[in-house]
């Protein structure tokens, strides 16, 4: 069953993690360029992840295809010299998410993100014709469905689900906004209302925020929807990160990304706490962004057993709500196997020397900048610079 | 190259990280009785994690046979009724282990870990023999040394360092306790003596506590050696979880423990902060316990890159301190792509609503329950949970 | 000079600070009644206060007749039966305050506040008698001008400042709202309408929140007379207690109020902070409430020196920006007399086992009641405890 | 009863709170110097704390003659010049003491603290000369008895105990130092056997560390008194600041000091878990330093209420654990009027970008300075300042 007709049937469709911040950890990606060359150098370690995905409860493997875009690759290394070319890892990416599908009950998704190209030069067709690269790969590799994610404009966006569209498969779409909206300053509502007249049949955000920020994010796209009487599907990809602190940007602009977040990673009680207020909003395609391990995902799985009626296969290591701790020798450890203690604990830092939250670099705090952005004129790489250096 | 032979002629010699707390994450080993039986139900995994540790820069591999013992397996599950042996639980371990080694430059060190034998009857011969089953497969499988880990009690540890030295292969020996000693009571200095004189060439400690901790020990080990006028290596695989707030029994005992640590798991930066201190205080087997990642060992590697005068295989997709960030497109961020900047930052824990500082459970509040313990009487299961119920 | 005088003149006026809370820890006021009897009881305690603002700069003695409407002292305890009858303890209050005042160049300002009658029969006379009462005592002592702070309701407020113009003197008008508004849902700009077509000269905040929510407010207020085409001065009175975690009836509802607000004290750098951003938004008559020690205040007058050209006669005992520390005996300590450090100091709160944030109780956490409380029929005191005693 | 005969008849003696920090916030004492020269310039507002201590339960005032040795009261401005002498001040710091002890039933303990000279040429003739010339102010006003109070060196302290026994009256004396010792290196027990010897009938500390660390000093002390068979009373008048952050020597190294203090400042439930734990301890005269404000020492008298058979006069305007909150209108206010409530709370600071935690200046991380410092060569000024120097 292809993935409109599950969520049609009001089936709850249990998205995957992380790649890049997962396989960054994991030693096979770089943070900085954050591309996914990992697809063709070490399949072994990518395939090995989406099993871990699909084990955990993932109904949907994405292709390990972030910032694969032509533009990015050759912007970001010497990949075309060493014929890691776009078609390589896109084709590479989609054969090992194939592959580890079939080893469960998996849909395939073949996904685009933002491109380089958008942001200095902001030629329409230059830009789909990066799309449209990818496309081909995934056309010819014959995913099950389409989804563009990590768009901080909603025009991007909508260029990509018109692309996307041309092959006929179902198009999710998803922004990776707050609130305040998209870079230019397109709300959520108005962001979600282009998308779906575009053509994608599921609108959500992904990244860049923690689960409450995306889910107050999301509620925003489905009033816009409603109040505009179209219809749609609801998705949320968030962080497995809190950013209470974060400014319009997201959890780039804090002073932890990408190398100090880690007292900021959610725990699975936490994933539990987002996975069901994403469902009371609606939104039944579940899942995660950077930061989302495995467990995290299993952990929206279990939330949401009742509803589904099971639980996934990594379940069977996992005792729910702690129960796994019935047997450890300490009789105080034992009196952490229920639910009440993990719902209500405050997990400490062990960090007493650092504060609970930061002020943003960048748009948050550069005078001046968020006007500047949120004419597109601002966006270029130099002009980012220029302004920088004047400010500081 | 043995690992004594490294170790005489100075080299660094780089453990590797916590495969429990990883393949737990990774939906492989069940929290509460952690025991290694993914070795024979999912190998696939066990040898990816290996991998990714040895391109981190490890240059031993543990095989995976934690919590392995007979005992210990049949008393978390019905292991032999599924045939999980133990024999098969640690030859499948050390195949793996080895069959990764070879990839690269790597040796395998067989593994043994406290029993439950001990705690319940205590009796030598018994607990001994527990041991002897394990180092069975270990000789039969050929492995390049033994280590004797996760002793809270030197008594044992000394036990299992008799029966690991029948081998006649060289044994090391850590001891998950810190500064204030074993469960007994005996000193750190005592411990260390006692483990050398049973016959181990390199002691230490790992687990239950931050480096901080672990180093604070091991530097009273050697002190107690010099006095003792004995020669050994020194070894520390701390947790990659900051524990300031511990108690005698490590973080265990931390309200935390296990589903809630997040918060507090260190930093690539943190990891080199220690790999320095470890160095510095003339530890050369430097490694990891639970928390640690791949990129948390590979961070060892690279701060103590200069002294062993390469990078690991792993660096390919690092840059050295955030050097990978340079080429962002916002400036701020390419702003952080320096070693002041990571060294400096105080990370935020996005949490706040949470304290820094934990009050542990059991011992650390458990009123005269650590004089008990220090008798050996209060040690087993059955008088804890008296004391506990009357104590609460 | 009159106060309008001064304020029409550009003058930066100084208010006092908080008398409830800096007696309730002298020892003359009792935390929970919170009515000022002092004047009558202890009147060399209360002269001792004023004169200490005095001297720190305030150009304003507000009488202490905070809660000393009629039916306030005797809701709160049996203060007729004592003959501390409400005419006595105004009497007394504004005799010291004119004694004091007479010390400086202070004016002294008679303070009316709102009364249980208002929440409990809402009859619009009885509630205006309450004030006559009130107002018939500063008539006679020949207040300078009158406040009529710490209303929740818009409504109430209106009444007071009516019955106060009735006396010809000007009129400051401030509510204990924050930017959401009134408890019935009338928001900050359209408050300060209501109150300046009632007649009020000065409009503003006090109470309930930090500085930095209180001139949030007021700035919503300077914007609702602007779009009104209304003129008036400017006034806020904030906590010196940081509030971040407020809902909307201010930090009532924080679980640390009354007795555990410390950690949330305001140091005199935060203070100057605050001076300087409410001077930058027009505001121009600048004091403080609850929370606020005479050193707080002085750091108004501080900051503001320049913009007035004198500094306070309490300044005789402080070095401006630290400058005092530059004969301490220690040279680290000497390294903290200048400005640079006390501005970017981030003041630990020695507290690692507590968290930085509280979720406030109330209308915060109790679901519905904000929604009936903006309905006026749930604001008596009995409704209040069915809802809570339902909702437990 | 003079002290004495109070504490020998195991009476609890109530001290009184920090007069230079308390006066500090009101305007009269200037931070740097904090010379005590406002009772000759204010009276009014010495007397008017005197006052409220006395209120509070303090069964001793102390004369405000901290600092006010000539050598520092010259070295410290030009109040000779001003005919503010060293005689004036201790004479009329006295007469304010002695004339509110006679408002109740409360002992004048007159006080002499460390001396610059001591520090800068430790000449004991010209030290001890300096001690005597405040004696003989107290012996002519007639004082009760007599403390030798904020003393680091403990060498120091019993020249100021032989010069004040010349008297004939009972002597107290007390150093502000941590478990560590004294600043050269005398550990706690040693200093109180010396005191004991040199004629002091009561021993403890005072000022620098929190009520816990010197309760954890004075205990070191009471076991030095046991082993060398010596008999005293205990004393401890510790800091109202959480200080778990402290170096050696106390909370003038940490970074907040002594303008950023207020996330430290004790609740009056800190207090009372205090005057429980120091009595328990067998300390009988108990008090505070810098941080006491009245409401702290009041909290003392009714934490050992039932001890006494009598609350303080000031209680008549404090509920016992928050019992006056009883009639507050909203019921989760009146929720909080119980014991339970505040033993429990865990107050937030609202700063939620500031840590809770600071690295101490000086001492603290001077690499060199404590070894020199014990080396009484290190102590003067010109060399601390050179030392400074050389290693920023």
């Amino acid at each position: 069953q292809g993935i409109l007709e599950r969520l049609d049937a009001g089936e709850i469709v249990i998205g995957d993690g992380g790649f890049v911040f997962a396989l960054e950890k994991r030693g096979y990606v770089k943070a900085g360029p954050w591309t996914p060359e990992a697809a063709v150098e070490h399949p072994e370690a990518v395939r090995q992840l989406h099993r871990e995905f699909l084990r955990a409860g993932s109904n949907v493997l994405q292709t390990f295809t972030f910032y694969a875009s032509e533009d990015k690759l050759e912007n970001r290394g010497n990949y075309v010299a060493e014929k890691l070319t776009c078609q390589k890892v896109n084709e590479a990416a989609c054969d090992i998410a194939r592959e580890v599908a079939n080893e469960g009950d998996a849909l395939v998704a073949g996904g685009v993100s933002q491109t380089p190209s958008y942001l200095s030069c902001k030629d329409k067709a230059e830009v789909k014709a990066a799309f449209r690269k990818q496309l081909d790969v995934f056309v010819k590799k014959n995913v099950d469905f389409l989804i563009a994610e990590y768009f901080e404009h909603v025009e991007e966006a909508v260029w990509a689900v018109e692309v996307l569209k041309e092959s006929g498969k179902p198009v999710a779409a998803t922004m990776c906004i707050g609130p305040e909206g998209d870079m230019h300053g397109v709300p959520p509502g108005q962001c979600a209302v282009q998308l779906v007249k575009a053509g994608a049949s599921i609108v959500g955000v992904n990244c860049h925020f923690d689960p409450d920020t995306c889910l107050e994010t999301v509620k925003l796209m489905k009033e816009g929807l409603q109040a505009a009487k179209l219809k749609a599907h609801l998705m949320s990809q968030p962080l497995a990160f809190h950013t209470p602190d974060c400014g319009k940007q997201g959890f780039i602009d804090l002073p932890e990304f990408p190398f100090g977040l880690e007292p900021r990673i959610l725990t699975r009680w936490d994933i539990q706490k987002y996975a069901r207020k994403a469902y009371d909003l609606g939104i039944r395609y579940i899942g995660g962004c950077c930061g989302f391990e495995p467990y995290h995902t299993r952990a929206i799985a279990e939330e949401l057993g009742p509803e589904r009626g099971f639980l996934p296969e990594g379940s069977e290591k996992h005792g729910n709500w702690g129960s796994g701790l019935s047997m450890h020798t300490k009789p105080w450890v034992r009196a952490r196997a229920r639910k009440e203690y993990w719902e209500n604990l405050k997990p400490a830092s062990g960090r007493p020397y650092c504060p609970s939250m930061s002020k943003p670099d960048g748009w948050g705090v550069t005078k001046g900048a968020r006007e500047l952005m949120q004419q597109k004129e601002a966006t270029s790489e130099q002009q980012l610079n220029e302004l920088f250096q004047k400010q500081k």
